[in-house]
């Protein structure tokens, strides 16, 4: 009977379990879970903090005790796996109960991420959102109504959804950021609106300041971080601050990691180490416009990954994962923000040369309260091709026109089969002209 | 100095000789158009009657006189051209002020269409409403408070917006369809439920019903419908039934028709007589699927295919148009219907062994309002190409999906490429696993 072994279940762990099991009726698969929790939506939890979900329990796929019986998973909450022994295949599990070694056949690993800044600090109110326990203990500490002035650190997705959260819900929170653009990775003019609508919602912005250090008193409560220019003041420290994959247990077995410092993994998520799998957020993958390595901490690759590794652990045809375009979408201040493919920095990088069009359209007819819709395309002028697109717009204009620019980037699409696209015009639903459409015939026209 | 006529004003026409002007800034352009109107969206007429627009003007791109001042066109309204006379490229134009003949050194047709069912009537109340002056008439008598019971005569999207904007006015609305299937070319399993969300509108259905005649005193006041089976009493009559390409001039010049009865025409949109240009709904054109000739009357195909005609009537860099998926979506009774590509019964008429797959999804993370979105995909199992996507939703769940799969049957997408798709995930906008994606997968399993 095959034995598999996963380390990771949240996203790609359990993505990964969920099909080999599918596939593998009669296999023994163990999933190894350090934290208290197994399968949510990590992406949710935001939205716990901004109320819009009663519950953390709201953000579960299933309960820990469905995945056991109905998928006969062998799934072990508060069990962490602390080391591969690749030569003896197995891996050495530590939880309340002590640590032992478990065998496997194959193994996935799927440790996801760690945060780039931890702050060393003894202090109290120190927390970070990005899991369930962590969110967890945020909540009961916002819950005493001790803390009212709240820095987050960070200007990513993360740490802008959660400062905007905690802004709706009425405290009074300062958002540093090392660098002056938020949302690095997105076009920086089509996200040039967002500090000022961030403001708008009474967030204090620190942008382009990096944190020296936490202030307070020895072991007592945090009283503010400390920049090479100033000191703000807070109650309490949120560390939305860049991410890193969570590497270390990979590393020490001798798995190779790629350029990007995540785990290096083939077309079937197969690392260095033949029998050992790796997916999600600790996993490298490649950059479909590009097809150089890259490494996208995002959801739905992470799960997509998992299904792909869960496939091949266990032998079934081989399943191959085609990388990504790092699509990525955020709700923000009213707006929505889409990017995928290559931002016109990342394209220079790659050694394109590259070009921007904007285009403001509109969202469908504009005699039936249309509501504006801006993109900007990046290009490459000399080939014609299309390598990236970023939108900006009112709730619910950006995800349709996101997905169709990624469908267009997947099949290495002209500027001109883009202008020709047969996209629906239909008055109240969708415009005459779509601004992808209207932005590509500038495009090629300059 | 070039001399290009353009016969017809709305969609095609215009966009043919605005196109011309941009590209041949001292051509000599002059538009016939037998309307009172140029230059208005046909498609937002049924918002007109449902009051959702204040007035027909809302409806219009730009007024006459700004084509005549801005772009230079020599708009002729309340001008009919009623004769082309090839050899001696010219067209003879009847309006108020007589006839004459305007010689062209290029010709761009864009006749539109006409009602298949043209009820021989001297019945007063008898009514259509494809175009503005159709519309404004009847706009005009239901003003009046006389005409109370409506039979709209058509059951596609124009009879079925037309007849909802009436019952949702408080009027009894009538709807009769000769087919037992509203909105042909729909998926007909997507569409089953249509019938009853109508009449819990109020609408009263008469489906597989097809009209044999007029009921009324003679020249007096229509009274009611006469079907094989039954009389249907009404105060006025909508004629929304079927359409079919205006050729009659361009027939009476010996300019050869396709065989969907459209004028044939080449990718640079040029018919049988060179020189002479169709574009629009009195041209044919190809699905992009089959590559076979297909008749798909409809505004943004109409729009782009009138751009193409006018850069290659001034000589401009040849302009190609690559044929329709038949992209199209309408809003009726609190959902989105869309659909692209072919459906099962269009697919098997065109030789493809094919299949459906039906998936009901999300429109985004299931813990945040989310609403179903359902997808009906038609596929060849013997290649795994996709080859059409029909959708149902909510309001403002559809279009986006709609055209995310538009581009991909652009793309020639095999189920895996599909399955494979970047798409967004961001759990307020997009969900983890979209529908098409998921439909891709389970389609790829049978």
């Amino acid at each position: 009977m095959e034995n598999i072994v996963v380390i990771g279940g949240v996203a790609a762990g359990l993505s990964a379990a969920s099909r080999a099991r599918k596939l593998a009726p009669r296999a023994q698969i163990t999933v190894l879970e350090r934290g208290a929790q197994a399968a949510y939506s990590a992406c949710g939890l935001p939205y716990y903090l901004a109320r819009r979900v009663p519950s953390l329990e709201a953000l579960r796929v299933h309960p820990a005790d469905w995945f056991r019986e109905r998928r006969q998973l062998d799934l072990r909450l508060g069990c962490e796996a602390v080391e591969i022994e690749p030569a003896r295949r197995r891996v050495l599990a530590r939880s309340a109960q002590g640590a032992r070694w478990i065998n496997y056949d194959r193994l996935v690993i799927a440790t996801g991420t760690r945060s780039r800044w931890e702050p060393e600090t003894k202090l109290r109110n120190v927390f970070a959102a990005n899991t369930w326990d962590q969110v967890q203990t945020l909540e009961a500490a916002l819950q005493t109504g001790a803390l009212q002035r709240i820095a987050v650190v960070g200007g990513g997705y993360i740490g802008l959804e959660t400062a905007e959260a905690l802004a709706q819900r009425g405290l009074h929170v300062a958002l540093v950021h090392a660098h002056e653009q938020v949302l690095r990775g997105f076009d920086p003019d089509l996200v040039a609106d967002l500090p000022g609508r961030l403001a708008a919602l009474g967030i204090e912005l620190h942008l382009g300041t990096r944190v020296e250090g936490l202030e307070g008193a020895q072991g007592g409560r945090v009283l503010g971080l400390q920049s090479a220019s100033e000191m703000i003041a807070c109650d309490a420290v949120i560390n939305c601050g860049g991410l890193q994959p969570e590497v270390t247990l990979a590393q020490a077995a001798g798995i190779a990691l790629g350029r990007t410092g995540a785990i290096a993994v083939d077309e079937r998520q197969q690392t260095s180490l033949p029998g050992v799998f790796a997916a999600g957020d600790c996993a490298e993958t490649r950059q479909q416009v590009t097809g150089a390595a890259a490494w996208v901490p995002l959801g739905a690759p992470a799960n997509k990954q998992g299904r792909i590794a869960g496939a091949n652990a266990v032998n079934a045809p081989a399943a191959r994962f085609p990388g990504v375009l790092a699509t990525l979408a955020v709700p923000l201040a009213g707006q929505e923000y889409g990017r995928t493919g290559l931002s016109l920095e990342q394209a220079r990088t790659a050694g394109f040369d590259a070009a921007v069009e904007e285009v403001t359209g509109s969202s469908k007819a504009g005699y039936l309260d249309a509501q504006p819709v801006t993109v900007r395309i990046v290009y490459q002028p000399s080939t014609g091709r299309l390598l990236g697109a970023h939108f900006r717009g009112a709730p619910g204009t950006v995800a349709g026109r996101l997905d169709t620019a990624a469908a267009a980037l997947t099949a290495r699409m002209s500027l001109e089969q883009v202008e020709h696209l047969d996209l629906v015009y239909s008055p109240d639903i969708a415009p005459l002209y779509e601004a992808l459409l209207i932005a590509a015939h500038n495009a090629r026209k300059t």
